[in-house]
C-alpha cells in the first residue's frame, strides 16, 4: 500500500512528474485542507499557528483560538470515547515526570516541496505519523503524555528563499519582520501572501504550542545511500551538517553581444561560471558540498551581455569550520573573478545553519529500541532547527537510489511501514 | 528634437528604463498601429505582409488585400497631389533603368527590443526613414522610383530565438513550418500567437511586396564606438560579422543539494559553467565574440542539484573561418565538461549567418556622397538577410558609449539630425 496515494495528485507537475508544492500556493493550500481533514476523521484537536504551522493532537484538549478561515474540527481530548483496549500495558522505560508544560511528543515533518521534488520526502513523516496514531489506537495504546503531529510550513523556502521558515518563526530564530519582508519572484512578499490567503502576518513569531513540546521525532525519507549499504529499512540521525545558502550578485553592464569587444565588456556571467567551477572544485577535494541550482538573469537576451547574474550558492560540510573555510575559499574565487570581468560582487546570506548534533541520550535510545544504524545527513530539517531548544530525534526510511529533490526519490512500500512500525514503536517508548 | 518622442513611453519598463518589445506583444502591437497611423497620416499606401512587415509607400498605389483587422489608410500613390516645389531637379548619377518590378527604394528597420532593450536601436531607423520622406516632401523632391517605408517583425527574436525572423520569412530563407513551430518561454507557438492577434499563419511566407525592391538602405544605431574614434555622426557599412545562436542543453540528473557527494553527482551546471569560462578565453583570444546571456535552468530551487541547464550561444568573428573555428572549439570544451560532469550535451542551432559584405559599389557611392567613414559591425541586422537578394547598405548613426541592447544606448539629437539629412540625401542621389 502506498501511504502517500491519498495525496499524490496534489501539486504534481504532470509534465516533469515532480512536485510543486510551495508556501501558500494552491498546492499547498490543498495540502492544509487535506492535513485539517485528517485531524477531523481522527477526533483530534487542530489548530494553526500563526506561521502556518498546523498541528493535530492526540490527548489534548486544544481550545485555543483558530484563524479566520481555518475550520475547527471537533476537538477531541484525553477525555473523548477511546477504542477499545484502554488499559493496555503501559511500555516500560517511561517513568521520569516531565516538566509542566513540555509534556507532549510530536511527530511529523513537513508536507511542501523543491521545485519538481519528489513524492516521499516531508510528507512520508507526516502520513507515517498518523498512520502510527492509527495503529496504536487499533491496539489500544493510550499514550500517558499528549502527542501532537506537526506539518511545519515552507520547509524548503522555495518560494521565499529561506529554508525552515516555519519551525524558525515558530521557535524565535527568525525574525517576524525579516520573514514578513522576503518576496518571491514576483515580487510579492510573504505578508501580502499571508493575507491573500486570510492569514493574519501580525500573527507571525514564537508559537504558544511548541512550549507543550518535550520531545520531537521527526520521520523522513533518506536523502542518500547510507540504509542501502547497511541493509537496514530504517535508520536514527546523529547529525546535520551545518548549511547554508548565499545569494551572491554579479552586476554588470548590458551590452550588445555582437558589437562589443571581449575585452570592452563588464559580463557578469563569466564571473559567476568561474566561481561555479572553482566552488565545484573546491567542495569535492573537501568532501563538502557547494550547488548553484538557481540562477536569475538580467536581462536574459540570448543577444544581449547581461547586466546582473544572480547564483544563488548551497554549501555544506561535516563540520562548522570546514563550512567556514569553503565559503571563504568560493567567495575569494567569486571576488576575483568579479574584479577579472570588472563586475561589483555582493554576498547576501540567505540562511545560515550550524551543525546540529541531535540528542545523544535519545538518538541512542531509538537506535538501540529500533536495532538501527545511526547515521548523518548533509540535509536540513526542521528537526534540526527544534533541536536547539527541544530534545529531538530523526527517523530515516531507506531510499533505494539515494536521490531526492527530484521525481526519481523512491521508497519501497514495504520500508514505509517499517518506518510507520518504527514510530508506533519509538510512541510506545516515549509516550 | 528627439526624434523618438512619440514612442518612448510604448513597451518601456519603468523599473529598468529599457524596452520590453517582443513579436506581437502589447507593445509590439501597439508600435504596429502607431507605424500604420504615420503612414496615414502622410497618404503613403499601407500594407502589411504575411509575416507582419509592415511597409509604407510613397509613389506606388498599392491595393494590395489586407489582413483582417488591418485598417488600410486611405492610399496615395504617383497620382496623388504633391506638395509644392515637384518640378526640384533629379539628382545626378540616376540614369540606369532597373528591371520592372525591381524599382523600389526601401528605407527602415524595426521597431522591436531585445529584453531591456534601448531606444534608439532599429526605431530609429524607422523614424528617419518618416523624417526624412517629410523633409525631401517640404522641398518638394519627386523621386523617380517608388519609395517604401518597412519595420520589419521581430528582428530581435526576442521571443520565438531567431533574429530577423520577419525578413527571413519574406525573403525566404526561413521556412515558414520551421517559423510557426518557434515556442516562446510560455511554450505558445508563434502560429497560435499570431492567430491570436488575428493574423493567419498560413499566410507566413515569402512576400509579394520584397520582389519590387532595387535598393534597400538601412539606417541604424551604430553599435560600437568607431563614429567617435573618427570623429563622425555618420558611417556607411562595410559588411556584417558572421554570427550565429546555438543552444547548448546539458543533462544531468536531479538531486538533493546536501545529501549527494560531489562524486556521485550529474550535475549540468558545472559542466556549463567550464563551458562559459572556456568560450569567453577562447573569444578573447581569437578577437571575436562569445556571449552566455539566456540561461534556462530546471528545476531551479536552490537546494536541488539542477536536472538540465541550457545555455544560449551568441558567438560571432571577423570571417566566416574564425567563426568555425571559435565554434568548434567552444563544442569541444562543452563536450569535455559535460563528459567530465557525466551529464548529455546536445546542441541545437537557432540561427546562422554568413559573413556579409554589403555591396561594393553602392556602399562606396554613399560613403562618397556623404563623405562617410566605412565602418564594419557585429552585429546582425535585415539588411544583412535581405544584402543576399537585394543591394543594400547600411548608415549608423554616432553612439558617443557604444553601448546598445541596454537602457544605456544613446544618441545625441544632433546626431539623430545627421543622419536624417544623410538618408534624405541617399533618397535624392538614388530616387
Amino acid at each position: 500500500m502506498n501511504l502517500l496515494a491519498p495525496i499524490e495528485r496534489i501539486g504534481r507537475d504532470l509534465r516533469t512528474g515532480g512536485y510543486r508544492r510551495f508556501a501558500w500556493n494552491d498546492a499547498d493550500m490543498e495540502l492544509r485542507e487535506w492535513f485539517a481533514g485528517e485531524a477531523a476523521a481522527r477526533g483530534m484537536a487542530y489548530e494553526e499557528d500563526g506561521n502556518g504551522n498546523q498541528v493535530a493532537w492526540w490527548g489534548l484538549d486544544r481550545s485555543a483560538p483558530r484563524p479566520a478561515g481555518v475550520s475547527a474540527p471537533r476537538p477531541a481530548g484525553r477525555d473523548a470515547p477511546r477504542p477499545a483496549g484502554v488499559t493496555a500495558p503501559r511500555p516500560a522505560g517511561v517513568s521520569a515526570p516531565r516538566p509542566a508544560g513540555r509534556d507532549a511528543l510530536l511527530l511529523g515533518s513537513h508536507l511542501d516541496s523543491v521545485p519538481d521534488g519528489g513524492a516521499y520526502d516531508g510528507p512520508l513523516g507526516v502520513v507515517s505519523a498518523f498512520a502510527a496514531i492509527d495503529a496504536l489506537r487499533e491496539d489500544g495504546f493510550a499514550p500517558s503524555r499528549p502527542i501532537a503531529v506537526a506539518c511545519f510550513a515552507d520547509e524548503e523556502g522555495a518560494r521565499f528563499g529561506v529554508a525552515c521558515a516555519g519551525s524558525r518563526l515558530a521557535s524565535g530564530t527568525l525574525a517576524p519582520e525579516r520573514a514578513l519582508s522576503l518576496t518571491d519572484r514576483d515580487g510579492r512578499t510573504l505578508a501580502e501572501v499571508m493575507a491573500a490567503r486570510g492569514r493574519d502576518p501580525q500573527a507571525v513569531g514564537r508559537a504558544e504550542w511548541l512550549g507543550r513540546i518535550g520531545t520531537f521525532v521527526e520521520l523522513h525519507v533518506e536523502q542518500g545511500r547510507s540504509l542501502v549499504h547497511s541493509g537496514d529499512a530504517v535508520g536514527v540521525a546523529t547529525s546535520i551538517w551545518p548549511h547554508g545558502r548565499w545569494r551572491l550578485d554579479f552586476t554588470g553592464r548590458a551590452d550588445h553581444a555582437g558589437t562589443t569587444p571581449m575585452e570592452d565588456r563588464r559580463d557578469p556571467m563569466p564571473a559567476y561560471a568561474a566561481t561555479v567551477v572553482a566552488a565545484t572544485s573546491r567542495a569535492a577535494s573537501a568532501g563538502a558540498r557547494a550547488t548553484f541550482g538557481r540562477i536569475a538573469v538580467e536581462p536574459g537576451g540570448a543577444n544581449a551581455i547581461p547586466s546582473r547574474v544572480q547564483g544563488w550558492l548551497d554549501a555544506r560540510a561535516g563540520d562548522d569550520l570546514a563550512l567556514a573555510r569553503l565559503l571563504d575559499a568560493v567567495l575569494d574565487d567569486a571576488r576575483h573573478a568579479a574584479a577579472a570581468a570588472g563586475v561589483r560582487l555582493e554576498v547576501a546570506v540567505e540562511s545560515s545553519s550550524p551543525a546540529v548534533g541531535f540528542d545523544t541520550a535519545l538518538r541512542e535510545r531509538l537506535a538501540g529500541l529500533l536495532e538501527a544504524p545511526l547515521i548523518p545527513t548533509g540535509a536540513g530539517h526542521d528537526a534540526g532547527v527544534l533541536s536547539a531548544s527541544v530534545p529531538t530525534a530523526m527517523l530515516f526510511v531507506r531510499n533505494p537510489t539515494g536521490v531526492s529533490h527530484s521525481p526519481e526519490e523512491h521508497a519501497d512500500d514495504a520500508d514505509c511501514a517499517s518506518g510507520v512500525d518504527a514510530l508506533a514503536a519509538v510512541v510506545r517508548e516515549l509516550a
